[in-house]
C-alpha cells in the first residue's frame, strides 16, 4: 500500500530527528519544520508525537517479521545451518536498509516505558520465537547445556544489533549506499563465521 | 575520594532515572525527589543536570580506564591472549558492577549529540586505542586483512557492550547480587570461546 507523500516526508523527518536528538529530543515542531508541513499536519495523521512513533515502530516491526517469516519459509530446503545463515542474512539487509529507524528504535527498547513493553509481548516474542526456533535447531543438544545455549542466543542477538547500537563506531564502514551492501556482505561474514565455528566444536570449545 | 553523601545519593538516584526514562525524559525535579533533596542543592553542586551527567560520565570513564590500564599492567607476563581474556573479564566486570550507568551511558553514545563527540574524542579514542592493541596483538596478520580485522574487531566491541544496550532482554539472567558474579563468568565464558575460535582458525574459518 502507498502511503501519502506528506505522510511519508513526516515519518521521514520524524526518523532523521529521533536518530540524532532521541524522541524526548524532538518537538512536534521540529518534525513539521524538517518535513516542510504545517504542525497541525502531524495532529491530523497520527494524533502527535506518540501516535507517528507507534505508527512508524509497528510499521517497521510488521515488515520485520514479514521478511523474518518469509525468508524462513523459502529456505526450507536448505540445512539447518544454511537456513540460519539466510536468516541472519536478511535481517542485517533489512536493519540495514532502514538504517536510521533501526538504531532509533534499538535505542528506545533499551528504555523501561509502557510502549517497549507492549512491544515486547507482541514482536519481540515473537521474533524471539522464531530466531531461537532457527537457531537452537544447529545447536548440538548433546554437547550445549540449556545455559549455555541462553548465553549464546543472546550473543547472537547482540549481533544482529550492534551495528544499529554503536551507529558513531561504525560509520566509518559505511559512506555512500553502495557501501551499505558491503558493509552487509562484510558483517553477516563475521556472524557466519562465529556459527561455523560453534557448530564445528574444535576440542576444548564448549 | 569519599564523595559528599548528598552529592552520592543524587548521583544514584540520577543513574537510576536516567537508566529508566533517559535523559531528555528525566527532569531535575525528579531527581531531587527521588534523591530526597531540595531541587536548589543539584544547582549548587552540578549547576544543572548537564552538569549532573557530566560530572557522571567523566567519573564512569576516568575509573574505567584506570581500570583498564592496571588490568593490562599486571598482565603483561601472561600470554597475548590471556592478556586479551583477562582485559575482557576486567572489563565486563567493571560495567557490570555500574549496570545502570552502563546501560545508560551506552544508549546515550548512540546519539549525535556535542557531548558525545567530546567523549568520543577523549576517553573513548583511548580506549579505542588500548583495545585495539590488545586486540590486533592475539590475530594472526598473515592469515587477517584489515578489513577482516576492522571487522572483527567492531564484533569484539559489540561483545563488550551488548549486555548492557538490550537490558530488558539480558534482565532475566540477573537477579539478585550473587547472579552479576555468575552472569559475568558466564558471559565472559562466551567472548573467550569466540576468541578461541579465532585464534585457532580451523580449516575453512577466516
Amino acid at each position: 500500500m502507498k502511503m501519502n507523500p506528506s505522510k511519508q516526508k513526516v515519518i521521514e523527518a520524524a526518523t532523521e530527528l529521533f536518530f540524532q536528538k532521541g524522541f524526548h529530543g524532538t518537538s512536534v515542531r521540529d518534525i513539521a519544520d524538517k518535513a516542510r508541513v504545517n504542525v497541525s499536519l502531524i495532529s491530523y495523521y497520527f494524533k502527535g508525537k506518540q501516535g507517528l512513533l507507534e505508527f512508524a515502530v509497528i510499521d517497521y516491526y510488521e515488515k520485520y517479521l514479514e521478511t523474518v517469516e518469509a525468508t524462513i519459509k523459502q529456505n526450507q530446503h536448505l540445512n539447518k545451518l544454511q537456513q540460519l545463515k539466510e536468516l541472519i542474512f536478511f535481517i542485517i539487509q533489512y536493519k540495514q536498509t532502514k538504517h536510521q529507524f533501526s538504531c532509533f528504535i534499538h535505542r528506545e527498547l533499551s528504555l523501561d516505558s509502557v510502549f517497549v513493553r507492549e512491544i515486547s509481548v507482541t514482536y519481540l516474542a515473537k521474533e524471539n520465537h522464531l530466531l531461537t526456533q532457527a537457531f537452537y535447531g544447529v545447536l548440538d543438544e548433546e554437547r550445549t547445556s540449556i545455559n549455555d545455549r541462553t548465553y549464546l542466543f543472546m550473543q547472537l542477538k547482540g549481533m544482529l544489533v550492534t551495528p544499529y547500537m554503536m551507529p558513531n563506531e561504525w560509520k566509518h564502514q559505511i559512506i555512500g549506499e553502495y557501501s551499505h551492501q558491503i558493509f552487509v556482505r562484510n558483517y553477516v561474514k563475521t556472524i557466519h563465521d562465529w556459527l561455523d565455528c560453534l557448530v564445528m566444536k574444535p576440542k576444548n570449545y564448549a
